[in-house]
């Protein structure tokens, strides 16, 4: 069976993490909203968003189509892939454990994110770049060593390879991705913080490495980093932390 | 089997989406950081999220504890909690579905949250009050009108009392409390609102006359809406919408 996955097709984004999911578990996808013909574009996309089309509508890409099925939610999306194709564990507290390090992933997004649009996703990142840098600050001084640090002490403490143990599952992918990210929006503030999370690094590189995810992002599937995703490299934001020290 | 919650003490935040579905299936739970004992309090809390006593450490209240199992992320405990009080449907697509649902709110719960904190949750409100304005303005014109639209195309197309048909699930009580969250935090906007999602403005009325979720209500139990929540109440952010007409 073929995967459709649905989500905007220059920019990395949420829709990353899927397809990370499916690249790494090897399974056939088309993602629609790159195909240029008559069936994909972003107007196939946006048929779905309406209601009119399908009773189960999602609020907001990215979402999979898997037979009958249109699944929304980043982390529902992963939840549904994990099982189906062993990037999770077999057993219900296993699979709530994931999901939970997913969902904390998810938080942190949303806070990288709103780094660059702490205002409104509406307005230009010019028209609120003052709140960003007061945003950015607090963010890079506080949040994201504590979030990075949550996981380093988890591999600290699990003492394996990944996450939930010798085996990857679905979070270590977008933990690589957030790393990936950090490094390309703070280059000079991550250089700082990854002497703190050298397993959160170390497992970046270790995902990196898989051969189905090497050949994927080496290919042309993989969109490169650019200003109109989550990771977005502003230079005033990476140097953020200095500039106010009053926080 | 009684299960316990960890949560803040004080407020109604994430954890009352948690005490909502508790309540509504009447089973057996301890609200652990309300009990003045020694074995309760803070504390209690606080020693399961520095990664020490347990293997699988939550990042952040709430979380829940059943049997051996400690499960984290608002979101995540519904869905446990859902499955196995039939709170949930008992078929994989509608459990996606409910859990869709329920992401959708928790991003909506996000939005609400930094309105009044749209720099740091480390600083207060009157520290970022200009910010605080700009985004809430943003937020009751844009925002708020798409999340509660969604969810009334949903009630209108589905045509039932409930989100998902004729029956109760843990999206429901969750949109019932954001509802009541709004009504507090934005009275003035919330009125003009809800002329626009009468079916969202229904549902909070028959989750809230539901016999189990009535008597919590007016118990002692149901902590009051308050100004340390995610759902405040500053007249100013109330009115921010005429005042920054051009967004």
């Amino acid at each position: 069976m073929r995967y459709e996955l649905y989500y905007w097709p220059t920019i990395q984004g949420r829709g990353e993490f899927i397809r990370l999911a499916l690249e790494e578990s090897g399974e056939n996808y088309v993602d629609v909203a790159r195909k240029p013909n008559k069936d994909g574009g972003v107007p196939a996309m946006l048929t779905f968003l309406d209601g009119a089309r399908i009773t189960r509508p999602p609020f907001a890409p990215p979402f999979l189509r898997s037979g009958k099925l249109v699944i929304g939610q980043t982390a529902n999306i992963l939840f549904y892939l994990g099982r189906r194709h062993g990037l999770a564990p077999s057993n219900e507290a296993g699979q709530l454990w994931a999901h939970q390090l997913q969902l904390t992933i998810a938080d942190f997004v949303v806070e990288i994110h709103d780094t660059h649009h702490p205002i409104s996703a509406r307005l230009y990142f010019e028209d609120q770049r003052g709140e960003a840098k007061r945003r950015a600050a607090d963010f890079l001084q506080y949040r994201a060593p504590k979030f990075l640090g949550y996981f380093e002490g988890l591999l600290e403490h699990g003492g394996s390879s990944y996450l939930l143990g010798r085996k990857l599952t679905y979070p270590d992918l977008s933990l690589f991705q957030v790393v990936a990210g950090m490094r390309y929006a703070f280059p000079e503030a991550m250089t700082r913080l990854e002497k703190k999370c050298p397993r959160c690094a170390a497992l970046h590189e270790r995902v990196a490495g898989r051969p189905r995810i090497a050949a994927y992002l080496a290919s042309e599937r993989r969109i490169a980093f650019n200003e109109q995703g989550i990771f977005r490299h502003y230079p005033e934001l990476d140097a953020a932390r200095a500039s106010v020290g009053c926080l």
